[in-house]
């Protein structure tokens, strides 16, 4: 007795929020900064780090010493990591403790990953995203230590490598990547990097062990094609819409800076957040559909946030079936069952009250700033994306403890809606059935 | 062989498709407008008829001639009324078709309603239509006919009483309302018709037949009880924030004519659509709060439009039981059926989607209006809602086109995803289970 029992989100929850704390208190040392940070500046870049957000208060490029700079990579190196392996060490957590029949449900929700224990699992993972960024660094390096000498450019390509991998989008230059908006090797690392941060453990160590298309599980299957068609499609759309916008596109001089420029923006939103465009410029349809995409986000267990992209391919597939009038969606020859498309709707509708509470509260503490800008900044914060059309800063405290209480939930909220529809008990009284007419 | 057979649905699909190209023609002709109408403003005016929708690029009241606004009101009627009895109606059509399993089904769907035969459905459903009508047309009348004299005063009273009770929102006068802020007669009149409008007719049945609480059935006090909060809850939350607002309740006199005034802002939006105060004066944290009032909507087979009020609150019920880990929502000691719940979910996703993509289309085909005008304009439409933020009439051929689709598919849309789920069959083709992780 006497004890208080956490529930596994619950204490992600409280250990992010602890993380951000502790990270705080160290920006806010006078060493980590070229000039005194408030305390709430501290705590919300704190916050974005952790949460591998990248929305910023201030300019961490300028703001910060070298030591806070590394404060703000070790916060996103044990957030993304952290995020990652937590989803999968539920998964043998929980195996200890439920009864069997629940043991397999969570199995189920979480991946089928068997792991013998949970060191191997975490040194796994670890394994996985040092390596990713180790090579990460040396080709950003190829670029960045010409440049900038030895010491800057191998800070810089491991500062971004990190940053991209944990899907962070927080840059050591003050404009992000816009500099680099037409150079093929820092387009094809970046964007390479926090696409494979983005597909998730368990996708990735499916791939490892089997290889072969045929052997793949429907999940990496999934991801994978998704990934695929999502990318190639919003980079025709924005190739499209942004093709003549002087602000974007329209601005550079060939057509292979444009396909570069595109496709970084198309692949961005989910939810890397680096830019090599000024997001502010964008046409309004193509901001519309850079929401969308935040909003989407990536893989489950990956470094990524959003809804996730499997639960929007479930949506799909279950509008595919309704409209097709057949019981179950299928993908790949395999039925997805029902309690999975209830977790996906529950998951997306969650994501879309949020959205719409917070984005009700700016309106009210921060009424000034224009609707498409507070919309926008809060479906990056819950997408932890970073992308913003530059209002962040401006907004008021009010405003600003919202967008991170955002990012704190949008990035531990869909993992807990999944883990607690999959653990839900069924409780001993029973109702009689109440008929309810809806549409 | 050879007959096209259509589903009850594009039946009412079909149905409003024809009944707005009738419409257009005739307010196409001469003796219709006191100016030569273009076509797609006949279009588009019949269309926003029919759908109940009172979104408007012509001004009712100077540009029609009595005949236009006689077939203006026809359209309203026979639109308002042919949605009424159609839910009612396809439980009767299909209880004569399908097997036994799947009467219930459809028949729980729409509400236990038992009639003998189609005309007596129908026959109740106009009486309460046209008797309401008569009230509300006599009621109004002590205000206009002392005002524009009998005649006059008649026609507008007639046309505003038939034009709440379907929720249609259409007016004569060029300013809907505004005119009427601070009358307590016209104010209560109109909000109490589109109200009774919007319960639906199978609550009304039943609130008819059974009088006392405790007999009433669940949605019955479903609808009776989230109508009630959601009306107080909003028009609390408007009298807050537009308290000081000089372009609206601070420009009234006194807390009677702001009170009078937030209830009626409060109220119109599920889905009446007439205004008191300026739309486009409000603060953004009030045009929210309608956007998100006019997505809700009112009853199921009502007037209104929207996901409707039992969706919404089957969603509220639903988020209780998963944050108090319960199997199934449950209201007034009754449980909520899964099925009911994955439609709720069905059906707010689909009003999601549908808004997302008019919005896309709208940013492209009228990328100069402000996103939140066409936000507004879009959710306005999905609503059937009509309230607007004065842009209807500036946008491009494309724009209105988009926005009469979506009136016409935000008003047999929701329906018909709740008939299309209860009718659903299970196929004979077996899949293996497919896992995959959400959130
Ligand atoms: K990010
Ligand atoms: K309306």
């Amino acid at each position: 007795g006497g004890v208080i029992r956490l529930s596994p989100p619950e204490i992600l929850l409280l250990g992010f929020a602890l993380l951000c704390a502790a990270g705080a208190l160290l920006l806010w040392l006078p060493g980590s900064a070229t000039r005194p940070l408030a305390w709430h500046e501290a705590l919300f870049t704190a916050t974005s780090a952790v949460t591998v957000t990248g929305l910023s208060v201030i300019d961490v490029g300028k703001d910060l010493t070298f030591i806070g700079q590394l404060v703000v990579l070790v916060l996103i190196q044990v957030g993304g990591l952290g995020f990652m392996t937590f989803a999968a060490l539920t998964v043998l957590l929980l195996g200890t403790r439920l009864p069997l029949s629940q043991q397999n449900l969570v199995r189920e929700a979480l991946g089928e990953i068997a792991f013998s224990d949970i060191r191997d699992l975490v040194k796994l993972v670890i394994a996985f995203a040092f390596i990713t960024e180790a090579i990460g660094t040396l080709l950003l390096a190829c670029h960045w230590v010409p440049e900038q000498g030895l010491a800057m450019g191998l800070w810089h390509s491991l500062f971004h490598a990190v940053s991209a991998f944990n899907n962070a989008g927080f840059s050591t230059f003050s404009d992000s990547l816009i500099q680099e908006v037409g150079n093929p090797l820092v387009n094809a690392t970046v964007t390479l990097m926090f696409i494979v941060g983005g597909l998730g453990f368990v996708v990735v160590s499916d791939l490892y062990r089997h290889r072969r298309w045929s052997r793949l599980a429907m999940q990496t299957k999934v991801v994978l094609l998704a990934t695929f068609w999502l990318n190639v499609i919003a980079t025709a759309i924005l190739l499209g819409l942004e093709w003549s916008n002087p602000g974007t596109l329209g601005g550079l001089e060939d057509g292979f800076a444009k396909l570069q420029a595109a496709w970084f923006q198309a692949v961005t939103p989910r939810t890397a957040g680096f830019n090599t465009l000024e997001i502010g410029a964008l046409t309004d349809a193509s901001t519309l559909l850079v929401m969308v995409l935040m909003f989407i986000g990536a893989g489950s267990s990956s470094t990524a946030s959003g809804i996730k992209i499997t639960t929007f391919v479930v949506l799909l597939l279950t509008a595919r079936a309704f409209y097709r009038n057949t019981e179950h969606p299928t993908a790949f020859g395999r039925s997805i069952p029902q309690e999975t498309v209830i977790k996906a709707i529950t998951v997306a509708l969650a994501g879309v009250l949020l959205v719409v509470l917070t984005l009700f509260g700016l309106t009210i503490t921060d009424g000034e700033q224009s609707f498409l800008d507070l919309a926008f900044e809060t479906v990056s914060a819950f997408g932890t994306v970073g992308l913003s059309r530059g209002i962040t800063s401006d907004l008021s405290l009010p405003g600003q403890f919202l967008l991170g209480l955002t990012m704190l939930l949008g990035r531990v909220g869909p993992l807990s809606v999944g883990y607690f529809l999959a653990t839900r008990q069924a409780r001993g009284v029973r109702y009689a059935r109440g008929e309810i007419q809806i549409g």
